[in-house]
């Protein structure tokens, strides 16, 4: 099922209002909750969708890094969005979500003009069966967040409950209901992995990611082109150790073009 | 040679003179100058230093990204560090680098207190000899800041002038003169690999660094204590398309421990 845009619950949950120049209300959507919280994914992508909504934006994002601070409480919150730099063909943005005048999270995105150059990819998606082949993962109750998302595991998934020597997930997740990819999608589909801590020890363990970096490969056209055909995801961590770990990750599209490549540093405690 | 702390040319070029609480100002070197401006690794390092300076830090870096927003001109700049949010463990940092009011670089910086986990690598360092069975490369005369670097080369050299199948580079580096590593140094290590188009090519285009993220997985004892002896560096471009490249890069000790892991986007024209 697809539901019309700007109907989708991704859509309801990322909807922001303006309230002057460059500032945004937005508020916290049950769907998407986690486990302290909202979904880092879901947070992401709104802080990105303050930068897209903002009629000072001059192209399309490259990038964007996000701190998770502090905690977000349910309710409303207020993003303020700052074009810090504007050049001819790139544009750097720093932005603050805010709750009480307490800054819980803060970002900076990179906007520049993509034109034709040399191009080539020099890493392969992971091997994978096509997406009907992997049955869609039978999603739990809690956290909220997970049922907005079909996922069909090919390696690494949480629900065996066993240890496991490598931190590896491969998977095709598309938004449920489908929805067609956007940079902003894209970005809450790069935070989708659950922390590797659990793959490596087999249990869940308090973690939390600190800060998340996305680079998108892929333009505006070549997103909307896409539809709402499943993505390849693939992540796994560098290294563990003294309470943070790396996790890298990629995202692909069916005939293993590269959207996204992304990283991100995640707390644990074990 | 080691030069004493503090009277080294890295320690000189990222000095900084504090101008009131979270304000300080720095200089640009000539030493460390890159095609247009400032090697970006001096810029970073020079960043993390404000943080590392401030007397409101409380805990070592996690990580540091740096946004290359416009040129830094030869001269003075402004530093303003600012600790949005400070939590019992970790602290989150925004800061500019600013020039007559106008904002050439943005910053975020997580700092958090580290403590003994379950560990785990699983990447492996590259395939290298010992530094001393690799020459250190005969650095041009041209940009300067090569020359700050001693680089062994055992894979990816520059100046073989051809055009390579891949874009990896595997080297030894240290400073030179040689300085013990700290967060600092090891920040500015992390830029050190020249842009991955170039080796692909086998020529030199029109290329700047758009965004860099580096994450420490050494703490301040493990850095000081590996001191000055050179470090496995390695670095690929993932993904080269619509002017912009993605490098993933490792800095490793001699004993197959990982430093940092870092990533960061490159604009080029070719």
């Amino acid at each position: 099922m697809t539901t019309e845009t700007g109907a989708h619950p991704f859509d309801l949950a990322t909807v922001l209002k303006q309230d002057g120049e460059g500032r945004y209300v937005g508020h916290t959507t049950p769907d998407y909750s986690n486990m302290v919280g909202p979904f880092g994914g879901i947070t992401a992508a709104t802080l990105l969708r303050a930068v897209l909504d903002d009629p000072r934006r001059i192209a399309d994002p490259l990038s964007i890094t996000v701190n998770f601070a502090g905690p977000i409480a349910d309710g409303l919150f207020t993003i303020d969005a700052l074009p810090v730099r504007t050049n001819r063909t790139t544009q750097h943005w720093s932005l603050t979500l805010s709750q009480n005048d307490s800054v819980a999270t803060t970002a900076t995105v990179v906007c520049g003009l993509r034109r034709a150059t040399w191009a080539d990819t020099e890493i392969d998606p992971p091997a994978a069966p096509p997406p009907d082949a992997a049955p869609a993962a039978a999603m739990p109750e809690y956290p909220a967040w997970l049922r907005n998302y079909e996922m069909r595991f090919v390696e690494g998934n949480l629900l065996s409950g066993q240890a496991s020597p490598t931190s590896t997930s491969t998977l095709w997740v598309r938004d449920a209901p489908s929805r067609a990819l956007d940079f902003a999608s894209a970005t809450a589909m790069s935070d989708v992995f659950f922390p590797r801590i659990f793959l490596r020890l087999g249990t869940m363990v308090a973690a939390s990611t600190v800060t998340l970096t996305v680079y998108f490969h892929a333009d505006a056209q070549t997103l909307a082109d896409y539809g709402d055909r499943p993505v390849l995801a693939t992540a796994r961590a560098q290294h563990f150790g003294n309470g943070y770990f790396d996790q890298s990750a990629h995202l692909w599209t069916d005939a293993a073009r590269p959207l996204v490549t992304t990283h991100q540093l995640v707390y644990f405690k074990a």
